[in-house]
C-alpha cells in the first residue's frame, strides 16, 4: 500500500473514523501479519476443540495439528495450555458481551436489556454450536463467571431493582435464576432432536420460539406482569453482528 | 457364612423386611460377590474421574488403575467407556432422583415438592462435591437429561398447573427455569472462593443461606406468593439418606 506518511514505530490506535470493512492494518509489516494469523489460527482451533470435548481432553499437540502449525511455534503464542484456554473464553465470552453493550446502548429500560440479551444469547448458540457447547461447559467456571453474560445480568437486574422495573427481593438469586435460565435454554436447544425433545413431546410441549418465551417467562420472574412481559420478550430483536472471533491487535 | 437353606440357583429379590443395615446377600457365593465388588470399584472410580475431568479426558486404563483392577478385567463388566459412564450417570442422577421421590412420597404439595428438591439438589452438591462437578458437566446431555431432577421438577410442574397451585403460562419454560436455576445455585455454590464470590462480594450480596433463597424464589417464579414462598422455603427440610453410591444386584 502506498502511503507518503512515515512509518510509525507502534501501531497506532485503530482510526475510528474509517469504514469498519477497511482491512485495520494495511502497514503491518509481513512477520508481524503472520504472527497474528499463527495466533488467531491456533485460537480458533483450541475453540473448536475445547468446545467438543472440554479443555481436559485436548492436547498440546491437537490443537497445533488443527490449525496447522508446528508444534514448537506454540509457545511463541501463548505459555501453556492454560493460557490458550483462558484466552479462548475471554475472547468468547467477553467478545459476546461487548457486541451485546453496543447493541443495547440505546436502550434504556433494564426489562428490554435483560430480554434482549437474552434472546440473542440463545440465538447465537443456535447459530453458533460450538459457541453454546463452550458456554455449556464453562460457564460456571471461576475463570468464565466474570466474563460475557454474567456481570451484565448482575448489572441490569441491580439497575431495574433500583429503579423500581423489578420487584426482586433477592438479586443474588435473581442472578442465579436469570443466568440458569439462560444456560438452561441452551442446553435445551442444542439438546433439540435427542432424548431431551422426546421428554418434551412426551409431555404435549412445543419447542418452538424458545428466545421469546423464555425471556417473557424470565422477565416476569424478575415482576414484569405478564402481559408487558410479552409485549418486550415479542419485538422485533435487533441484529447482533457478532461471531466468535480470534483477530486481536496484541500479538502475543 | 452357615447357613442351612439351600442355595438359590438365581439370588432372589432382596427381602424387603429385613433391616437395612444387614447386609444385602449374607449367601452370595464368593466369586459372585467378587464380581460385584470389582465392579463396584470401577464404577466409582469412573464417577470420581470423569467428574473431575470430564469423560473425554479419562481412559480406561486410568479407570482401572484408580479402582486397582486388570485393564482385561474391565471388560468383563463393561462393553466401553461410554458404557461405565452412562452406567454412572443413571446411577448417581436417578439414584438421587428416587430416593428424592422417597423422602417427598407423603409430600402432597407440589410446591413443597419443589423446595424440597431444590434445597436438597444444592445440598447433595454442596456435601458431595464430586456429585455437583458431575451434574454440572453433564445435565445438559440428552443421555442425563431423562434422569434425576428434570423429569421429577417437570412431573411437579405439570400437578402443580393442574391443580391451580402453580400459575404458569408455560410448563416446558418453567422447567427450563426451575432446571436451570438449581445448576446455577449449584454451580454457585461449587464456585464459592473463587472469582464467582468475588463478583458477589463486589456487588455487596449475600452468598449464606442460599437453598432456602433459592428455593423461596423459584416458587415465587411458579407464582407462589413471597410471604408463602418464604413459608414453605423455611421449613424443616427432611433427612436424604443418600450418597453416590455404586452397589448393585446386576452383576453385569
Amino acid at each position: 500500500m502506498a502511503s507518503s506518511a512515515p512509518m510509525p514505530k507502534r501501531d497506532p490506535k485503530p482510526d475510528k473514523t474509517q469504514s469498519e470493512t477497511s482491512p485495520p492494518r494495511a502497514v503491518e509489516p509481513r512477520g508481524a501479519r503472520r504472527k497474528r494469523e499463527t495466533r488467531e489460527r491456533l485460537l480458533r482451533a483450541a475453540f473448536e476443540l475445547i468446545a467438543e470435548r472440554g479443555a481436559d481432553a485436548v492436547a498440546i499437540n491437537e490443537i497445533t495439528e488443527a490449525a496447522d502449525v508446528g508444534f514448537g511455534s506454540f509457545y511463541n503464542h501463548f505459555e501453556s495450555k492454560d493460557a490458550i484456554h483462558t484466552a479462548v473464553l475471554r475472547m468468547v465470552f467477553d467478545g459476546f458481551g461487548s457486541a451485546l453493550d453496543e447493541l443495547s446502548a440505546s436502550i434504556e429500560d433494564p426489562a428490554e436489556k435483560v430480554s434482549v440479551a437474552t434472546r440473542h444469547a440463545i440465538a447465537t448458540a443456535t447459530r453458533e454450536p460450538l459457541w453454546g457447547q463452550l458456554l455449556l461447559r464453562e460457564w460456571y467456571r471461576p475463570e468464565t463467571f466474570p466474563s460475557g453474560l454474567g456481570p451484565r445480568l448482575l448489572r441490569d437486574i441491580i439497575a431495574g431493582v433500583a429503579g423500581k422495573r423489578f420487584k426482586v427481593a433477592d438479586p443474588l438469586v435473581a442472578l442465579v435464576l436469570a443466568g440458569g435460565t439462560v444456560v438452561a435454554a441452551v442446553g435445551l436447544q442444542l439438546a433439540v432432536g435427542g432424548l431431551g425433545s422426546k421428554l418434551v413431546d412426551q409431555a404435549g410441549l412445543s419447542g418452538v420460539d424458545i428466545d421469546r418465551r423464555v425471556a417473557s417467562t424470565l422477565l416476569q420472574a424478575l415482576g414484569i406482569k405478564q402481559a408487558e412481559a410479552e409485549t418486550i420478550a415479542g419485538r422485533a430483536l435487533p441484529i447482533l453482528h457478532w461471531t466468535p472471533n480470534f483477530s486481536t491487535s496484541e500479538s502475543s
